[in-house]
């Protein structure tokens, strides 16, 4: 078998597959690619047991079949390479790698010692990749970190015959993204962070088809890629209803100057205490200030507010309002229940993103 | 006390002193800067035991005086800032911060607590800044990193009445590099590798005035910083004698070319192994070929070769050999004195670098 193939495809393909693959493992298999050469492709595969992953590549090709070796060094050699394409030279047991005087020699593996991945014949359901990966994108922030959050490490889809939402939390924060657009799927999946992190780097381009099985796959694809995602099990927090709905006092501002404004002030804020900064709302003008060991900070911007005959005062952790206002682009409406309540974000120029973040305690 | 500075050169001034001074230190003073308010400039200092810095801005100032305050919270803070102008001003016990809409408060400490700072009042010697970084910056790379390798993780300087040498071996390889211009000092010094680095990153404009205070520090100014640096204590090698002069092969070729064609082949050289690459010259044919857990690879370059009834076959660590070429831009020369004793690498366009690298043992 012989396959001739620009060399930056390549190496980008292989990039994104390798990334899942993991570069060690207690079961040696793992860390191989599977590659199948067809008539005019090159088909990758590999799998790290929580996402397996298929990638084609077009190519010219001679003869057919299909092999094994390890991802890494494999994608490695494939980067270095001097020239703009690459000659691989297939024979039973060696894989002949060549570009411009260059040539390497790489041992492939039985194929059967790959991990078998299998994808889904047929796909029920459909995504625009753009739509699904912005909801994605919109949330992923807000899902825990910590080994013990279980659940919480992963991102919600909920799907509809009309509607699809993504929805992260970590307990002291949430965030949702509404789309009113029916992928073809019903029922209530949890993908893992990491899986998350995956779609939003592979499938943003075209229509993305997509099927559930039982419950404890979602597989998805679209011209380039394939991926099965391993979902999460487990009871995901009715959120609904701890988002307020009464709000004594709101702003509206840009939500860039609101975010670098945070940012500055919380420089000196003290990152053993919450990372504390202070909110003050009065006759439209918003007073953000921190204090921490070395000193005192403070800024003031102008706003639009309702319920202006009110006042209020209350204190977030600098980063998670940061984070709440990162996925909105423009003018934004943030909403405080109370003092230590839920606030809400809200983009003005789009009502299908939310985000609530709980103050802190400052008493 | 009051200064008006701008913020981009406020942030970089400070940028490089806190590199220096110590973000923890169990001298809380340590990590502290001085700064002195003078008619027309301010005046940073700060320490590390190794290195003492001083940087100079000019400003707008009203009123003069001394304060100190933690460098990395007060660099910080300027770099988060709004504004293109930042306003310090100063009193008793605070220093105001602002910028924009924005301001901070930090307190500032007994101008006592900081390190104590002593420059030379007048400098004996003279370099020349881009032609010390130069010399410095193409042999730093030869120094040792080990903790045991004690003198070896320094740079020695060889300063006479007629010229001055750079030189840093790690036993395995060396370089030099030789200026025929005298600094006006005489001496032997070594300078610690990462004192090295920060002379390269502030010192390569402009005249560089140096002084040596009885073996033990190196000062060195130009208009805008000033360094102490302290030396190390021992006997560097006598090199001169193991760089070989016999060579019954050499080779000349492009110094990008051969590097380029190691990085690639080295790809699939066995890390656990020293990073072996093999060399075989033979009849104006460079082979290189590494060998590992995975596979082998090779590439072949055409060079000019001398001795060419003569071949060798020779081993080098890539990283070694990669090293030893970056300095050179064009055209070198690498000569080969037999399989076991060094290599020698010089630049063709340029005779005041010169490297020596060490085969590998093969048998």
């Amino acid at each position: 078998m012989k396959v001739q193939v620009p060399k930056k495809q390549l190496a980008d393909t292989l990039g994104h597959v390798e990334r899942i693959i993991p570069t060690r493992s207690s079961n040696p298999g793992l860390s191989l690619i599977k590659i199948e050469i067809t008539e005019n492709e090159l088909v990758f595969s590999g799998s790290n047991m929580e996402i397996d992953i298929q990638a084609r590549l077009k190519a010219d090709v001679e003869g057919i079949g299909q092999v094994a070796l390890p991802a890494h060094v494999f994608s490695q050699v494939v980067k270095s390479l001097p020239g703009e394409l690459v000659m691989l030279t297939f024979n039973d047991v060696e894989l002949e790698i060549s570009s411009g005087n260059y040539s390497t020699k790489l041992q492939l593996v039985e194929p059967g010692s790959a991990p078998e991945v299998d994808f889904p014949s047929q796909y029920g359901g459909e995504f625009d990749g753009a739509s699904l990966v912005t909801a994605l994108s919109s949330v992923r922030y807000a899902a825990a970190v910590a080994e013990y959050q279980a659940i919480f490490r992963g991102v919600k889809l909920e799907l509809s015959d009309r509607k699809m939402r993504a929805v992260a939390t970590d307990g002291f924060r949430l965030a949702y993204y509404h789309i009113d657009e029916s992928s073809g799927l019903e029922g209530e999946v949890i993908i893992p962070a990491r899986s998350v992190d995956e779609v939003i780097k592979l499938l943003s381009k075209g229509s993305v088809r997509s099927e559930l099985l039982q419950g404890q796959q979602l597989s998805l694809a679209n011209e380039t890629f394939q991926l099965n995602l391993k979902l999460m099990e487990g009871t995901f927090p009715e959120y609904d209803r701890v988002i307020p709905n009464q709000f004594p006092v709101s702003i509206t501002l840009e939500s860039d100057a609101l975010s670098q404004a945070v940012s500055r002030v919380a420089v000196m804020a003290d990152k053993t205490a919450n990372n504390r900064v202070d909110l003050f709302i009065k006759e439209g003008l918003l007073q953000i200030t921190a204090e921490g060991t070395y000193g005192r900070s403070q800024e003031a911007l102008e706003v639009s507010q309702e319920g202006s005959d009110s006042e209020i005062a209350l204190a977030f952790n600098a980063k998670y309002l940061e984070d709440a206002l990162a996925p909105v682009g423009g003018e934004m409406r943030v909403a405080f229940s109370g003092t230590t309540t839920p606030s809400v974000v809200t983009d003005l120029d789009n009502p299908s993103y939310l985000a609530m973040v709980v103050p802190l305690r400052t008493g």
